[in-house]
C-alpha cells in the first residue's frame, strides 16, 4: 500500500517537526502547516529554544536535499477557517495530525488574557478543523494531540478514555471523568468533548492521543543533520520537567522540584511520540469512531525523576543537588496514580524506556549550547496558579525567585536573600 | 438578615428577567445586566417573542412604580472583560446569577460560525466573569445556569454532578461523565469544567444549576402587570418543546414530535426556576466548593408530553393531532433515563408539577397573541444536526419543511407535496 498524504498542523513545534520528518521518512506525502505563532510567543516571553533551529523553509529544503523527499510547507493559522477549509479540501489527506495548539500550562495561567486566548485559540481552531473535515474530507482520520493531564489524578486506575461504570444495578461504558489542572489542560478537554461529539453526529473518525510528558531531542531523522533539529525548551513557561532537570544538571544548578515532588505522571521519549503517531495513522479507527490512546511508556514521580538524573550524574562522579521549591501549581503532591497505556503497545509500539544514556545525551547537548542557557529560567517560575504572573522576568523578581523550602541533597546550595550569589555568578562558578 | 446585592447577568432573557423580579420582590438589591444581543439574534433569525415585551428600561421603571423596589439596569457584554471586572468590583455582590449565554442548541448547530460564536461567547464570557470574581470579589457566590443536557442519556442513573466510582478495588468521587448533544450543550460543559477548576484553584464558590427544559410564562411577580412580562419563544430555534406544543395546539396545528419521541428529559415550571435560584442563593456553598444541583421537577418523554397536551385539549372537547417528523437532531430516541433531583427539594423547593391548568394557561395566552404566531415556525425545523441549516426560512424551504414520517392520531393531517395546503391557509382553517 502506498502511504498517502498527511497534513501535520503545528509543524514548527517540538513534536510537530519531528513528526513531519518521521512520516516523510516513512513514505508519506507530508504537508507541514504552522502559524509560527510560537516563535512570536518566545519573543513575548523572552524565551528561546536551547537548540538553535532553522526556519521552516530552510528545514524542508535541507530535508529534501538530504533525502529527496519533499515536505510541502504552508503557513496557516487554524483561526482562519476558510484557509483551513481550502487546505483540507485541496489536500484530501488520509490523516490530519493536529499539534497546532497553545501547549503551555503556565502560559495559560499568566492572566485572564492568556487563559482566554489559550481556550479560544485551541477550541475554536479545532472547531474550524472539524467543520473543514465534515464539509470537505469526512473520511480523513483526525489524529489529535491531547494530554494525560485531562485526567488529573483520580484515586482509581485511569483507563484509556472510557470506563465501564456499574451503578445502582445498571452499567454503561462512559467517558472517563476528567479533572484537568490548568486552563491549557482544560482546553484540551474541551477539544476532546467537541471531537467526540463530531464523530458521533457527523461520522468523523478520530484518535485522541492523551500524551504524557515528552523528553529528549533526538530521533533517527533529526540525527541525519544538525540543521534538521527541532526546538528544545527548558524555561519555566515552555520547558517540561525532565528536559529542565537535565539542563539544570548540565549547568551545575540544583534540580528544582515543585513542592513534595510526589506528583506522578506518564512520560515518554520523543522517539516514541513520533512512533505512536505513525502507529495511529497506520491503524485508523472506523468512520464515526472516537478513540483514546494513552500515549506514554513509563510513570515517574517528579522527585523520582530528579533522583534518576542525580544518579546518572553520580555515575560520572558528578554531584547534583535537589531543592524543593514552593509549588506554583495547585495540585496533589502525594497521590495514587496508575494509568493504563496498552493500546499503542498492542499496535506494536517498541518503547524507548528512560535510561542514563538519554539523560547523558541531553546533558551533553546542553553543554554544547551552554552559552544559550539563561540560568534565571531554571529557577522558581514566575507564573503561580493562584495569582497568575508574568511570562518574562525582571531584575527584581530574579532576586526573589528562588526560595528553596527544603534541601534534600547535602550538596545543595541553600540560597536566600541578598547574600545569594546572582544566577549568572553561580552559573559561572558551576562552569 | 438583610438580603444583599445580586447581579443577574442575562437579565433580558426568558428566565433572567423573571429571576430579577423574583429576587427583587424577595428584598434583594438586584443589578440587572444584559448585552441585549438576544434581541439582535431575533432579528437575524426572523423570530420574535410570542408575548410582546417591553425594553429593559421600561420594565425596571414599571417595576419600581408598582412596588417601590429598584432594579438597577446595566447594559453589559460579558465579552468586555474590563467592564465585567469594573461592575463586579463596584457592586461587590453577594451572588452573581449567570444566565448570559447563547442558549439555543439549534442556533449553535447552524454552521461553523454559529458553533464557534456560541462556544467563544459562552466560554470566554464565563472566563471573564471568573477572573473578575477572583480579582475583585472572591467570596461572591456564582450561581451558573448549566443544563441537564450536559449529561446526555447514559444507561445508568444520573447523579447530581458527581458519582462515586468503584474500579479495580479502589474508589473515588468523580465528576459525572458527560455526553452533551450540541455545540451549545458542549459550551455549558466547558463552562462547568472551567468553573470547577476555579473553585479548586482560587477558592471561589459556585452552584452549577443543571437545569431541565423550562415551560410556562407566569410567575407571581410577572402577574402583577402585563408590562412586566418576559419573553416567550415558540419557534424552532429558541422555543422549547412544551411551549411549542402548547402553541401548536392553540393554533390548531399538529404537535410535531422529532423522531420516535422516546427522548426523555427533565422539565420544570418557570416558577420553579426562579425559586431554585433563590434557594441556591439563600444556601450558599462554602468557599472553594463547586456543587451541582439538577434543577428539574419531573421527567417526561417528548411523546408523553405531546399526549399530555392532547389530553388537556380533549378535556375541552378539542382534538389535537400528533405528527412524527424526521429528527433533525442526532440523539437516542428510546433510552433509559433516571436523573436524581433531590438537592433542591432538600433545600425546600415546592414543585409546581405539570397540570392541565398550566397547559390551558399557555394555550389561552397564545390565543390572545394568535396574530403574532408565524405557523411556519411550528413545522419541521431548518437546522439539522448533520448538515446544519439556516436560522431563517425561505419560501422554498417552507414548502418542503414539514414531512411527517408517521401519523399517530387518527385526526392528524397527512401532508406532503404540492397538495398540502400552505401553513397560512391551514392556520386560517384552524381558526
Amino acid at each position: 500500500m502506498t502511504a498517502g498524504t498527511v497534513l501535520v498542523l503545528g509543524a514548527d513545534g517540538y513534536l510537530g517537526w519531528a513528526t513531519c520528518l518521521h512520516l516523510s521518512a516513512g513514505g508519506y506525502q507530508v504537508i507541514a502547516a504552522d502559524s509560527l505563532v510560537r516563535r512570536r510567543w518566545d519573543r513575548e516571553c523572552g524565551t528561546r529554544s536551547l537548540i538553535p533551529i532553522r526556519s521552516m523553509p530552510e528545514r524542508v529544503r535541507l530535508w529534501q536535499k538530504l533525502t529527496g523527499r519533499r515536505i510541502a510547507w504552508s503557513r496557516l493559522d487554524l483561526g482562519d477557517a476558510s484557509a483551513v477549509a481550502d487546505l483540507v479540501a485541496q489536500a484530501q489527506p488520509e490523516a490530519v495530525v493536529h499539534f497546532a495548539e497553545q501547549r503551555s500550562a503556565p502560559f495559560s495561567m499568566i492572566d485572564r488574557a492568556h487563559a482566554a486566548m489559550t481556550q479560544a485559540n485551541n477550541v475554536i481552531g479545532t472547531l474550524n478543523l472539524l467543520f473543514a473535515l465534515r464539509d470537505h474530507a469526512p473520511d480523513t482520520h483526525l489524529i489529535k494531540l491531547g494530554t494525560m493531564g485531562e485526567y488529573g489524578t483520580p484515586n482509581i486506575d485511569i483507563e484509556e478514555g472510557f470506563i465501564t461504570i456499574n451503578h445502582n444495578g445498571r452499567s454503561d461504558r462512559l467517558p472517563f471523568p476528567m479533572q484537568p489542572g490548568s486552563f491549557y489542560h482544560l482546553s484540551k478537554l474541551h477539544d476532546s468533548h467537541n471531537i467526540q461529539f463530531c464523530c458521533r453526529v457527523w461520522g468523523l473518525r478520530a484518535t485522541d492521543l492523551h500524551q504524557g510528558v515528552v523528553y529528549g531531542w533526538r530521533t533517527d531523522e533529526i540525527d541525519a543533520h544538525p540543521g534538521l533539529r527541532t526546538r528544545f525548551d527548558y524555561d519555566a513557561i515552555w520547558g517540561t520537567v525532565l528536559n529542565r532537570f537535565c539542563v539544570q544538571a548540565a549547568v551545575g544548578l540544583p534540580l528544582t522540584v515543585y513542592g513534595k515532588g510526589g506528583q506522578t505522571r506518564g512520560f515518554l521519549d520523543i522517539r516514541d511520540t513520533v512512533a505512536c503517531v505513525r502507529l495511529a495513522l497506520q491503524n485508523p479507527p472506523a468512520n464515526g469512531e472516537y478513540r483514546v490512546f494513552n500515549q506514554f511508556t513509563e510513570q515517574f514521580s517528579v522527585a523520582g525523576l530528579a533522583a534518576k538524573v542525580s544518579d546518572a550524574r553520580t555515575a560520572h562522579d558528578l554531584k547534583t543537588s535537589i531543592v524543593h521549591l514552593p509549588n506554583p501549581r495547585v495540585e496533589r503532591e502525594d497521590h495514587y496514580y496508575n494509568a493504563r497505556h496498552q493500546r499503542l503497545l498492542d499496535l506494536g509500539l517498541q518503547p524507548h524506556y528512560l535510561a542514563d544514556t538519554l539523560i547523558d545525551s541531553v546533558i551533553a547537548m546542553t553543554q554544547r549550547y551552554g552559552g544559550r542557557v539563561d540560568p534565571v529560567e531554571l529557577e522558581q517560575p514566575n507564573v503561580d496558579w493562584r495569582r497568575g504572573g508574568v511570562p518574562w522576568r525582571t531584575p527584581s523578581t530574579k532576586q526573589e525567585a528562588l526560595r528553596p523550602v527544603q534541601v534534600l541533597s547535602a550538596g545543595a546550595n541553600r540560597r536566600s536573600g541578598a547574600a545569594t550569589p546572582s544566577p549568572k555568578a553561580r552559573l559561572a562558578q558551576a562552569r
